[in-house]
């Protein structure tokens, strides 16, 4: 029999009609012939209000702590889903991250799986019991109880379905499948049903808020295949992400997203001496803040103007460790811009073709959107526009490429 | 230097307000050069929260899984205790039953404690550390999560206590002390500066809800003194419960307790062979229905009527079971009394003083009060009578040993 591992998010658990819903999808599975286990986050809200109590008490409370109070959340929910299943009749266990043995670093808020014991979650699964199992905890080999972090329940289940042998891990969220765009901002955009780990790291990566890329990446590191499908119409069959060679064809563009929520810096003036870029992302890298795109440009003899984007919630912490910066290597200003929005197409075929990227200047051309900034992987090209025009510049080349929905159908089949 | 266990039930811990509260407790005692272990339980409502989620699951959740979804009751309320005290200053860590080894048997919801492991809280002790151990929970041998009961929190800190032969264990609530009888219903109560554990069990069995007999118990079986003090007002030194040995003086009378959730159920003309109550109080023990006071009576020839009490949260139970029981040994009625209060009068010295029953039920006559039914044992003697005279009962009796307020030291000092 296979071995099938489902996840369900925090939305999917938000309440108990909810848990009931996600306890039928579960059963499915397992009344389809499956070992099943499944893997849930805390119910909705209940992170955001133990957060809230934690800062009630210190503004900085302590790592351990933190991931001691956290990891409550997920004992919560598997044992409601545990006895949701139990009450439709099927025989079912709930398993925290130390039952289970999910062993991790000895590091909290944000640590990395090393090992993860099969011997208990198997002997359960060979007495035909279906396992629900508690995403983003771990313990270290001391017994101390960790967190994964952001994605965490995603990389829990991607693990647990590599540790098991899964047939395939089914990632069940409020999202249905992966679109060329996000509908709420492009109506027309179409629903994929295959895409490459390459191409759903890179979407990810731009914006698009679906799987988290740490769970991507296990995925694609284990060659486990996943499918990302709706916890709210459980017979859709949502998205399969698989690896390249799998992909039965190679879109020149998967698809396109926005990030509103950066913005860019720019450092005027840089002297053109050696080490200045080391000492400013050096800095920033210092005090965790991340960096997407960056450029720099030669502005007149051996000066550099270094533009870069960060995402907002950085914003205060990078101006003031680059005033510092500034001041040291006698840069002459530090100027933000907030009004940007980082516009994406990526596209794992991209590769092969030329004229994608001209394409996409074209699209931004014709719907008389300016560009402030670009950059570009092996299969992705952003551009930098005006906040306000992000929707516009989605539909444009949404539609320049022909991913509009009435068309998707016929541009595959001549690929 | 000593250790000290302190014990804070779910009031004191109900809002951050109350936890920062009791980490001036806990520190005290701390800076007072004790090694200190402070055992929680879940915040105020969290656990009728967790059981509320649970009923609109399933009416009948399985044990198992109530244990898993209970327990993360005191992972929140231990690290946020340890967040608060380390925002004060010291070090701490907070630990669960899982984490220190609180080893049970193998039994949900119930579980007795068989063993605790102290080598990891003494290696914090040892590093100057506060430990905020969780209560009410435990781990079998093979790693399932285990609740206690009612009164698991009490238990777990007295059973800590003696474990790390500790000098005292401190139960903190928002009671302040033992006292003669229910200051809300005897508003003349006086306090008791100290008890016996006999004395305290008696209590505790009759109505008087501050300790749970089990934790008593525990505490008699190491001879491990306890301290009932209050969570609001740590200055006061609340009552003090040692052994008969250690006790100062011995009260003919040490207090008196009405318990209002019982009713009692005759069952009438039971006709009088062998084996009959063997019968009906194995059958209702079987239903896991605890019985209290009973009383057989030989109406006429040949029959009895056998009357006792249940808590009235048993009675449908009860009476569902019993029904079959009264066909199979051919009595003739089952009969219900919801209108009873249990009124009882505790006290280690009555052994050697005769009247003292008599005096009760003078006092209850002297306040034309019927009675309906008598139980007594060695250190308590206890009247059902209606309802709505427990109060006036509890005043009589309180007055007529002179245990009101004014005149409590006179007596002590005449002993």
């Amino acid at each position: 029999m296979a071995i099938v591992v489902q996840k369900f998010g925090g939305t999917s658990v938000g309440d108990t009609a909810k848990i009931k819903n996600v306890a039928k999808a579960v059963i499915r599975e397992y009344r389809n012939g499956n070992k099943v286990v499944a893997v849930v986050s805390a119910m909705g809200k209940t992170t955001d209000y133990l957060v809230k109590l934690a800062k009630e008490i210190s503004p900085n409370p302590c790592h351990r702590e933190m991931d001691m109070l956290l990891s409550s959340g997920e004992q919560v929910s598997i044992s409601l889903l545990a006895m949701a299943i139990q009450e439709a009749g099927c025989p079912c266990v709930s398993m925290l991250a130390s039952q289970i043995g999910i062993i991790t670093e000895n590091v909290h808020s944000r640590a990395r799986i090393v090992d993860i014991k099969t011997d208990k979650i198997q002997k359960y699964l060979d007495d035909n019991k279906i396992v629900v199992a508690a995403g983003f905890q771990g313990i270290t080999l001391e017994g101390e109880i960790t967190t994964l972090g952001r994605g965490g329940s995603d990389t829990s289940a991607v693990a647990i379905a590599a540790a098991l042998k899964a047939q395939r891990c089914d990632i069940y969220s409020d999202v249905d499948a992966i679109y060329t765009a996000d509908p709420r901002m492009v109506p027309l955009a179409s629903r994929l049903g295959e895409v490459s780990y390459g191409e759903m790291l890179e979407l990810a990566r731009v914006g698009a808020k679906v799987l988290h890329p740490r769970s991507v990446e296990t995925a694609k590191q284990f060659n486990m295949p996943l499918r990302l499908r709706s916890s709210f119409n459980i017979e859709d069959t949502g998205t399969l992400v698989v690896g390249d060679d799998e992909m039965e064809l190679h879109r020149p563009v998967t698809g396109i997203a926005a990030d509103l929520k950066q913005v860019r810096i720019a450092i005027l003036r840089v002297p053109d001496k050696p080490g200045v870029a080391a000492k400013i992302f050096g800095t920033l890298s210092e005090n965790n803040i991340s960096v997407d795109m960056i450029i720099q440009s030669l502005e007149e003899d051996q000066y550099n103007n270094i533009a870069f984007t960060v995402n907002e919630s950085d914003l205060t912490n990078a101006i003031s460790v680059l005033e510092r910066v500034r001041q040291e290597i006698e840069a002459s200003e530090i100027v933000v811009d907030n009004n940007i929005a980082k516009v994406s197409l990526v596209g794992a075929g991209m590769v092969d073709r030329p004229g994608i990227a001209a394409g996409m200047f074209n699209a931004l051309a014709d719907a008389g959107i300016n560009i402030k900034m670009i950059s570009t992987s092996e299969i992705k090209i952003s551009c930098l526009v005006a906040k306000e025009k992000a929707e516009n510049a989605l539909k444009s080349i949404h539609t320049k490429f022909g991913l509009d929905a009435k068309e998707l159908q016929s541009i595959d089949a001549t690929e």
